[in-house]
């Protein structure tokens, strides 16, 4: 075999998600891309603001020598020191260039905290449903990732996660507002988590660390605010993006910011530094780096996804779809009629809505809808949801 | 301790470099930036050509829905196809879009290479002297890097690789141009070269991979070519970057061409897509992809780089330094008048010249000079070369 056993398995395991994608494709070839509702990918459908595209504008007008050229490897120091105000106003802490590393993303970001925290072996606990996407980052750092249910509204079950954390628990990690679910841990519920952290770290004899991936937390609902991780907790990390708050998924621009009391600090930020250029990084895109520097505090339209979710849980619960509405993000995870929520999938993609199946994200009997995605997507889907809807009831 | 070992190690290992850094910063504080000849490092200081900065300015002027967003994660289609023409043209091989991936420079390429063709323990083959990052990059992947001495004109030793070649080496890695010798390894030797690999990997029963580091591709000196690995080796690999070649270090811009003869073709290029994913990267940033795509061919004006590698190696050979004119790149690596390259390069920092000892390249006796540099730094540092040079001979 040419490459590596492992490498060969999980495109093994992952095929039948790339089959259904392939599937998708093909019913787009057959019936016209207007003709197939795709709810399947969080790809942004706001466009970014204004004010990112003329600050782009004037960026790439301007002609200063060395500007694509390397810099730090934490990034630009006014990109860090941008950043750095931005979080300390938003989370009430306060953080200066030092703590800030800018990334390729918040999958950049996440790979690099794992690679530069965890010994082989060590566990980092996920409340599901999640993005399981984050199995690879914690398997390419020769971790372990382990999994905790939440409750029955998505919330966080503290007991259980008491029950989850072990000796070898290195990294909780969290996402809220959440992939897939909508969902915002509650200010009682981060309360609850820092205390239950804190006493565990104490009673193993190490630190348990507090990631946060949060690059939907400017895209909520109803007046929510999402409570602060780095507030709450000590041994605490952001790794975040623009990807979604700006609509800047292909441009793997982010940041890692660290807690400024976070154990051995130095250490931890020369590792994090170390780890950002040596797993290939190197430095997060230069350009994008100066534009983000003079948009903070820009965000997209939330409004438009809020449109878009009362459109889709108006429609589908008048269908009869059971659902919590989400609290922020742009998916709905509503209950499948059915317990096999693959064959769920499998009957709209027959209608020609393609969806992703909640054992995708580790939560079976559930599935995924994203619904970043024009506003006629989401009426004209209504039909065959209904139909689906009734075929299994 | 709140990170790995192997981080806090590598942390260590790192600290002596970056003294010399913030030594030289300190040194720059001192005396004025004008007063310090700062050859430490390879940020290209030619500007990036007019065609660049044309076309960025326009796609950053288009108004075009969702082009910040995701795409395949293998890049854009236009962008791979553009490649694709180029690699073919240049190499004399016919490739197409689905043997290319935009990477986040030649950095993330190697990243995802290893990570996919390795097992835990496997080696990877380098000759030295080489930029030693590539330790990290085989590491991350669980690899082991082995080193082959090269022989003292920097050529390619054939019988020193047959003897360093093992039944646990899965990849052989070249970088021609070299960093830090400025050699280009002739079509004899890669001839030479792949008739080896072949040999062995029969000899082994398993495949031995050739992947090609040439980021340094277009910058050669005298009309010399580099001859194509891709062409010369069926398994083979090309992991490279528009860094140089355009100066867009910063901007994290590259590609992975896969050689369309390699073993289970559909089989590797579905682990390195599926990797450049989860490695972090995701994707190559989209608006780079998109300039990239249109500028195919287009490269910085080679002759600056080739007007100071005259007034180095005019310079330095009249001094008494002793070196080999370096075929490509923009690096000299003269030996060094004593032994210790260490003490050495500490005696050049103190008549304020920053440069790289050899030891850090895995080829003692001898440093490293970036002539990635504004002329003038080139001709003011002569008196400190010469004071040195009389200083230890």
């Amino acid at each position: 075999m040419p490459i590596s056993r492992k490498v060969h398995g999980y495109i093994s395991q992952s095929s039948w998600i790339r089959k259904m994608f392939e599937e998708g494709n093909l019913l787009k070839k057959q019936y016209g891309a207007g003709n197939v509702f795709d709810f399947s990918l969080g790809n942004p459908s706001v466009e970014p603001p204004v004010e990112f595209k003329e600050t782009l504008r004037t960026i790439a007008g301007e002609d200063i020598p060395g500007i694509h050229g390397y810099m730090s490897n934490a990034g630009y120091l006014e990109t860090r020191e941008a950043i750095a105000a931005s979080v300390s106003k938003e989370h009430g802490i306060s953080l200066n260039a030092d703590h800030v590393i800018v990334t390729c993303g918040a999958a950049g970001a996440l790979n690099v905290i794992c690679k530069v925290f965890l010994e082989p072996g060590d566990e980092v606990l996920i409340p599901t449903p999640c993005f399981l996407e984050y199995r690879f980052y914690v398997d390419n750092a020769n971790g372990v990732a382990t999994f905790v249910k939440t409750k029955a509204d998505f919330s966080l079950d503290l007991n259980a996660i008491r029950d989850a954390l072990t000796e070898k628990t290195k990294i909780f990690l969290i996402n809220s507002p959440n992939n897939p679910t909508g969902k915002v841990y509650d200010e009682a519920s981060i309360r609850g988590l820092a205390e239950l952290l804190e006493e565990r770290s104490r009673a193993y004899g190490r630190d348990i660390y507090l990631v946060s991936d949060e690059p939907y937390r400017d895209i909520v609902y109803d007046g929510i605010t999402v409570p602060s991780l780095l507030k709450a907790y000590r041994n605490s990390m952001i790794a975040t993006s623009y990807s979604k708050s700006l609509s800047l998924a292909g441009e793997r621009i982010g940041y890692l910011a660290v807690n400024p009391g976070i154990s051995d600090f130095e250490e931890v930020m020369s590792g994090l530094i170390l780890y950002n250029r040596t797993l290939g990084f190197v430095n997060a895109p230069a350009l994008m780096q100066r534009v983000i520097a003079k948009i903070q505090g820009v965000k997209i339209n939330v409004g438009e996804y809020g449109r878009k979710r009362e459109l889709l849980c108006d429609g589908l619960s008048s269908i009869g779809y059971e659902f919590s509405r989400p609290d922020g993000s742009f998916y709905l995870f509503p209950r499948t009629p059915i317990k096999d929520d693959i064959e769920f999938v499998r009957a709209l993609q027959k209608r020609r809505i393609l969806t992703v199946p909640g054992s995708g994200f580790g939560g079976p009997g559930y599935f995924r809808i994203a619904f970043c995605v024009d506003d006629a997507t989401i009426i004209n889907s209504m039909g065959g949801f209904g139909e689906t809807f009734k075929e299994y009831r």
